[in-house]
């Protein structure tokens, strides 16, 4: 299926490609961190345990409205997850590689 | 065109939309911030500019391998883009929704 979906993409011109990349962005779920932390089913206290801090650090780093990529990278690994920073332009999307690992 | 995504995307299954979604990211080209500008045409002064900043500040900037969000944000605004933090996991993405303007 993956396979169909790059054969798919390799049949469209460049616009429409761009398109169905905005439109597939706008149509990703949008979640606060907290409730990504629940969707995972952990604990502040877990999470806090796998980040070497305490459940009231996490929970002052839940309520931030701006901090560090390498915080919110942490943040989202100690889940199990992978952070990915887009750069969204009216002509398609690009990956911001500066903060790789 | 960006019609027709969508109705493919709405047919397929949980798994295979999640494997799409990682394909689609893991395709998406890969820049660093100055390269980003560069395929914009716009030059360190020019960007300074935008940002009420000096182009030293601008170099100092495209050189740093952490930074604040806001910080990232307002340098891709500057180029008339957009931000976006994409958590990937195994069954999916999310957008983190913390920081949004």
């Amino acid at each position: 299926m993956a396979k169909k979906f790059a054969e798919l993409e390799a049949r469209m011109a460049p616009e429409a490609r761009a398109q169905a990349q905005a439109l597939y962005l706008q149509h990703l779920k949008e979640l606060p961190l907290h409730e990504l932390r629940k969707a995972q089913e952990l604990s502040q206290e877990a999470l806090a345990k796998k980040l070497h801090i305490n459940q009231a650090a996490v929970s002052k780093m839940e309520r931030r409205t701006d901090m560090y990529i390498s915080t919110l990278r942490n943040y989202i690994q100690a889940m199990g997850g992978e952070l990915e920073i887009i750069a969204t332009f009216a002509d398609g999307q690009v990956k911001i590689e500066n903060f790789a690992e």
